[in-house]
């Protein structure tokens, strides 16, 4: 394999997303365990909280812990997601390296999602932004529903337009799009990040991709064609959206993992050990379905595949 | 949307790549109504039998008469799988509009699937082709295990190159590439078509991707962008190979119509009509897990995207 292959970012998201909306708490012991085996894999970037109020979310009342165990390890660029200024000092305080603000584009996703328009959200980044101003981490407008929403239906491509340029305006240091409730298809995927990258530059970094009907993959080939360079993913699949109905997850990051390097990209992370990271959700949650095809398929003898 | 967008073809394969390696046998009656559930929802090329002895599989006994009914639906495209020249005779007298021939690279999927050498079927299949040189019936070399092979592990691209040259030698009106076993990944398949079409040309016509591994519909992406216009695919993602352990089905037509019309192409087919041919599968083959995204997450409201 060539030592000079580029380089993509696989963002583990599991103990954020993928969790969020899962009724069943999930152990703190067992939240460290992921990340330990995770890193273990060579995951580098982990978005492993939501420092939201532990009475609406249980699930994230050990949100901090979580973080600061995750700063311990060498090289792990840690994110959290904070939906207001208040999770965004906890999470600068746990000592996140990266904070991300979820704004919806879909008006009525962002009033289910956090009681607030969109515009209200991106008011609040400006506080984010002046409060992280003297630290080194980074704060990330994320924006969610950008390219369809279960309870608005279609999301205009000049609304999300307009909040990018609201966000950057308000000091976003990067910008990722995430397509929350699995609408995206390929020719879309294309469309948005022309129109985003015209008006982000290289501010535009992420995608996050649901893989609610399939096509996850397929447009992460497009936007890899398109020079983005960081994705999430969650081990198994998991994931989905409490208030988008039928949601299924994120982009199993197995099959994410095996896809870039067989595409000669260098994740750094090791698919069998990656593989393995999903015994601690199949033994943690067991009622949760987990998916994925390579594991189901196995890791065939060609990969990854030498051109 | 526009009158002129490009069409792509997406023919439906589930009588015969579908149920070759189900155990039950679905009955004719069955049969005939799949066909004409599709044909009603707009599909117009489907491959509907496999002309083999039917003590060997008895599932495509009744294949004569599922060509004869398929051939009564005005301006569908009739195709038959037929491994040999006494299949190719059967199908040409059946009626078929189009005859493929299963050609493996592999030389051990080869032995195990047709108990011959590549070489030794590209010789029948210049017998066929001399069968069928007076008739309108066009001869499809249709190559399996192009990407890789659950029994050989590699296959070399050389190996595919000169199996398409040894076909087109012998007469071949058109090339088809198989991903049998679900080893294909997108960069790979940039690389086979083009290295493919430097031979081949225009002769070149379709791909036929199994989801195995989740990357059928990325790969579909990347044979699209070089100007591959037809792709196989099964009702409800049935399928796979007797002789490729673990590998499941192929890509969801449903998904696959999904993707291509939010993309632009004009497939021709109503997404909620052919979601409909599910119910045929499921209440005859009652056993047989059904696969596709778009049945379990719903078509959402913004389908088809309008750009």
């Amino acid at each position: 394999m060539a030592q000079n292959r580029p380089c993509v970012v696989v963002q583990e998201v599991g103990l954020r997303d993928g969790l969020q909306s899962i009724a069943q708490t999930l152990p703190t012991a067992d939240k460290l365990h992921w990340v330990d085996a995770a890193y273990a894999a060579g995951v580098r970037h982990m978005e492993v909280a939501s420092f939201v109020p532990a009475r609406l979310l249980p699930q994230m009342a050990d949100a901090a812990r979580v973080v600061a165990h995750a700063k311990t390890l060498p090289g792990l660029v840690v994110t959290s997601l904070a939906p207001n200024l208040r999770g965004a000092v906890d999470a600068l305080q746990a000592g996140a390296d990266r904070v991300v603000a979820p704004i919806s584009v879909s008006h009525a996703h962002s009033l289910a999602n956090v009681h607030r328009t969109p515009e209200e959200m991106v008011a609040e980044f400006g506080r984010m932004r002046a409060q992280l101003a003297d630290s080194p981490t980074q704060l990330i407008a994320g924006l969610s529903t950008v390219f369809g929403c279960a309870l608005q239906g279609t999301v205009p491509q000049a609304d999300v337009c307009r909040i990018v340029t609201a966000c950057l305006d308000a000091g976003a240091d990067t910008i990722a799009l995430a397509d929350t409730t699995g609408h995206a298809t390929p020719l879309q995927v294309g469309r948005v990040i022309e129109a985003v990258r015209e008006i982000a530059g290289v501010r535009l970094t992420a995608m996050h991709f649901h893989d609610t009907r399939g096509m996850g993959l397929a447009n992460t080939v497009v936007a890899l064609e398109h020079g983005i360079r960081e994705f999430d993913a969650t081990v198994a699949g998991l994931g989905g959206c409490p208030h988008a109905p039928g949601a299924t997850g994120n982009v199993a990051a197995e099959d994410l993992v095996f896809m870039l390097e067989n595409m000669g990209y260098d994740t750094g992370i090791d698919l069998a050990r990656l593989v393995a990271v999903r015994d601690i959700p199949a033994r943690a949650l067991p009622q949760e379905p987990l998916y994925g095809s390579i594991a189901r398929a196995g890791i065939p003898a060609t990969y990854p595949y030498q051109p």
